[in-house]
């Protein structure tokens, strides 16, 4: 009776489907171009948010020590939840440890009725709902329609979406989600994960961009880990929302607080956000180039409304070897394969980041080219939606 | 009609209740003596720890970038993952962003049969069989017997259990359990957090100390937020199980691996550990003591095997009284209500650090004799299961 063997089986099961990961430790100096990473305004290595992590660790100490509720809270997260919001305009903010967690968070700890989400919204939100117990109604991509369908006679029911989606990188219908919602007396939970501090005027994500942020019938989640180059998560909303988190979110309550050093570096990217509100749109435009780059070369790819780019490969063994071809250019591309992505639909995932040059820029169009040339990209011009 | 008003009526009956919370954002200063937090061995403001958090953030920068599946695996994240498997006995080890991530991820991915789960296991480890959606029996705390026949018949099962269990502070029957789990061809998940540095020698964790430490049918969780003293989590266990994580578990998959900050403060939190393999013993003695003091006024508590010891209230009110009373002699304990333990429950927490002092002791004995005095505590003599 050995009890592991039906995992070693499904290894092996895995394997012939192409679906093993392999963990590659990487160095600390830069080896290939990064085009994988969402570090979007490449500020993980700047100087400043380390400084902002490492005062916060000779102030505060590696750890928070414990749960929010208990030692867990400073006054350097009180000072983040502060910043956070006014940089979204939202009414408050709570932080927690990561930006998973939160989406755990706010879509149990909000008790809805029914949850209505969308198709290609992330593992996270996903996750959530089914911890929620709350029955779910997912609705085709982006199809608002849907949504005002399934809300029907609804009470007390949640919308959720991502902003951005994680891999096929398109924007959800905020504005109009959000007027759906409003009709019905729902809640309209946004995962800014992809948006906060790319998408709207100096990053400040999507639902202000929309206009709907500060609405009180507007959450939202946010992680610190992506374009703020750290780690940790937020939810952002109405004093009602965050008081209710505080007293019976799960996920808040019995975890430890976000560490230090985390609160810090990303305060110190509030501030570079602050110093330079071109950063986002430099990183917004070099997606849009590379996705042009992808679809002049004949790769099936999207529109990017962030900073996110696809290029849809098709079958898992062609999509590693493609990769492969990328990282033999010296660019390293992300490469999702199912369950990420749905079965059929593996992809590269190249991340625009603000920092590119020209030359890197450059780089990118050479491997794209021979990925073109050696593999045998899926056949369908545009990229449907991601479910995962 | 007003989406947020459930929520304000909710949080009404909260207040009504005694069951609100406060986060109360603590200065950089030491103010009260802290008996309140999970800083076990006193760490997280260790100068070693800060050291290797900064030279973390110098060298790898402020946040591992992305999934560990993609740019967010580094060389120090093996490093960290070699170095805990060895302290603790096990094979192999995957850090995750936080303990209660690893909670999630180990009972979700291994993909059980059914669950056999402790009633006193904490809020992490139940959220975890909820999303695996695996049949759950709950067994009475500590009780083997139920255990042993919660298995009969069974195939592909996990019993899960708290090494330590996180208020009232006591050890689950380890050996015995896995004498049952291995009769039965079943699997058993242990998590370690409030064991690891505190429990076995030198704090290689209760596992380790009751011989079963690298058995194939055992797998540990950790956090490394509690004794070593910052931010994360870990699962430890043969390779089968590494592999299977690492390609399907959601909560690794789909999440921003560690914080450099936090491994480099874990590294160094644990050469601490091999430099002062008595530091464990220290918290452990300190907590017997406590409990004697408690016992001897006459204040209904357990006998701890960790860091960890409670103090009965009951009433909830009465529990935030008494730990008013408490931080008015100086000493900051926990105050935990439903729902982190059952109604009627409500108790005061003491975490034993290694580092308290004689006059910090003496301390707490005042504090809790002016409990005793001016409260109305439980009149049960025993704390019985914890359930969260």
């Amino acid at each position: 009776m050995d009890p592991l063997e039906r995992l070693t089986t499904a290894t092996r099961d895995r394997t012939a489907a192409g679906l093993r990961r392999t963990l590659r430790p990487r160095p600390p100096g830069p080896s290939l171009l990064d085009l994988a990473s969402n570090d979007y305004l490449g500020l993980s290595r700047d100087a400043r948010l380390a400084e902002g992590a490492i005062e916060a660790v000779r102030k505060w100490g590696a750890g928070s020590t414990g749960s929010r509720l208990v030692t867990g809270t400073t006054e350097l997260h009180a000072e983040l939840e502060h910043s956070l919001a006014e940089f979204t305009g939202m009414p408050s903010a709570l932080v927690f440890s990561s930006g998973y967690l939160a989406n755990l968070g706010v879509l149990t700890a909000l008790r809805p009725r029914l949850i209505v989400s969308d198709q290609g919204n992330h593992a996270s939100l996903i996750d959530g709902c089914r911890l929620s117990r709350a029955p779910v109604t997912v609705t085709p991509h982006g199809d608002v329609a849907a949504v005002d369908a399934a809300l029907a006679g609804a009470r007390d029911a949640i919308v959720v979406t991502d902003a951005v989606f994680s891999v096929d990188g398109d924007l959800a219908p905020l504005r109009e989600l959000h007027r759906v919602v409003r009709g019905h007396g729902a809640v309209l939970v946004i995962d800014e994960a992809h948006a906060l501090g790319v998408v709207g005027p100096g990053g400040r994500g999507a639902a202000y961009a929309a206009g709907i942020a500060g609405e009180p019938d507007v959450v939202l989640t946010a992680t610190l880990s992506k374009a703020l180059g750290t780690q940790g998560g937020a939810v952002l909303g109405a004093p009602e929302v965050i008081e209710t988190l505080i007293d019976t979110a799960r996920s808040f309550v019995f975890d430890t607080g976000l560490a230090p050093a985390c609160a810090g570096a990303a305060l110190a990217a509030l501030d570079v956000l602050a110093a330079e509100p071109d950063l986002p749109e430099r990183a917004r435009s070099h997606a849009v180039r590379l996705a042009g780059t992808a679809r002049e070369l004949g790769l099936a790819t999207t529109s990017p409304a962030a900073a996110v780019v696809p290029v849809i490969i098709g079958d898992p063994h062609e999509a590693v070897r493609a990769a492969d071809l990328c990282a033999d250019h010296g660019v390293r591309v992300g490469c999702f394969r199912p369950p990420s992505v749905p079965v059929g639909r593996a992809c590269l995932r190249l991340t625009a980041r603000a920092d590119l040059g020209e030359a890197d820029l450059t780089a990118v169009t050479k491997a794209l080219a021979t990925v073109k040339k050696q593999t045998r990209p899926y056949p369908a011009p545009n990229a449907g939606a991601t479910r995962r």
